[in-house]
């Protein structure tokens, strides 16, 4: 039956499983769930989704949800190459980097608070950038304060990718959408530059996808 | 050196690593930072996390911080009882149901962006108490919606508790701060109460911190 992800060229918790999914060398079909139309609200994937979000994992006929979820449980039956550092110090360590975009600065800027910002503050176009911007940089700014701690040797674990630096490449993004100048947080830039050099990360930007309005 | 957690009465996240350390029978100091305050972003708790949010477990001098990091940590390290079920595939389904409320409903509702609403939008207390509502009424109707689909039996992963019932539990002390009406939830008040009336999760209820004010 083989690997099936609901996914959607902006959203960037599908981009994460994408890079998952290429750095493993697991080949999947992805099925376009259009979120700007709405379409994840649709009966037929209400029913494959009950979040109604993406990414939906369809691993030989089972789903999986959530970015994070799905990345842990492509490691534990796909184990190579690592996801996860070794050491239960570093795991934590890779979890809470990770979690620093899926649970913080990511959340706030998808498309149903986008929405909800417009309907409850008649916030306009130019109000929601400011938005998205603000909780961007936020994110920028945390990443560039760890990484000055324990700086990237190359990669946010070490020697091996981890999904640590699949979320902070993912907030590379988030900026490039919103016209940030990473620059400005020099450890990270350095990171995300590393990262999108692989072509498992270069291939699963959103820019890349055949969904992409050109 | 032991164990000690920087948190809060209020915090979410500090709740679930509580509620993981009772679980755990792991004795702890708490530290608290208050939030209402800005004392987060304190210099002193600014190098003890870079991401100046609560919670941080400081385990025999080791740092480890973001809520679902430090109760993996926690489960990898002292694993009676464990917190995750056995199967790959319920590890994930366990992870994805912890997300719903850590990378999902919770994140749109804390210290930062009720602030950060009442500068951008001159959000006024009303409007701030109608967006925490809001989405936690959505968090509440995606744990319907997944335990109408999969009946909790009689925690959300089966016989034993696991980080699922630990966040959806999370997402009851949410509902009591805006005085939401669970009962609107039937499957997941039930899952709640069966939680609640369990020691552990009862004495790490907010409502029940030295700090709260009465």
């Amino acid at each position: 039956m083989g690997i099936q992800l609901y996914g959607f060229w902006r959203s960037n918790a599908a981009f994460r499983v994408r890079v998952a999914l290429a750095l493993k060398q697991l080949p999947f079909e992805e099925i376009e769930v259009d979120l700007l139309a709405g379409h994840q609200f649709d009966a037929d994937y209400a029913e494959v989704n009950a979040e109604r979000v993406v990414p939906t994992l369809v691993y030989n006929g089972h789903r999986v949800f959530q970015s994070l979820a799905i990345m842990e449980y492509l490691d534990e039956i796909h184990p190579s190459p690592r996801l996860m550092p070794d050491s239960a110090e570093d795991r934590a360590y890779a979890r809470a980097m990770a979690l620093v975009s899926v649970a913080d600065a990511h959340p706030l800027v998808v498309p149903r608070v986008r929405k909800h910002l417009a309907e409850t503050f008649g916030a306009d176009a130019n109000a929601i950038e400011a938005w998205c911007r603000h909780w961007a940089e936020e994110g920028l700014a945390t990443y560039e304060r760890m990484l000055v701690k324990r700086p990237a040797a190359p990669f946010a674990l070490g020697a091996s990718l981890s999904v640590a630096d699949i979320c902070i490449a993912g907030q590379k993004i988030i900026a490039d959408l919103h016209r940030l100048d990473i620059e400005a947080f020099p450890n990270v830039a350095a990171l995300m530059k590393r990262c999108f050099e692989l072509p498992a990360f270069a291939q699963a930007h959103p820019f890349e996808q055949a969904g992409y309005p050109r």
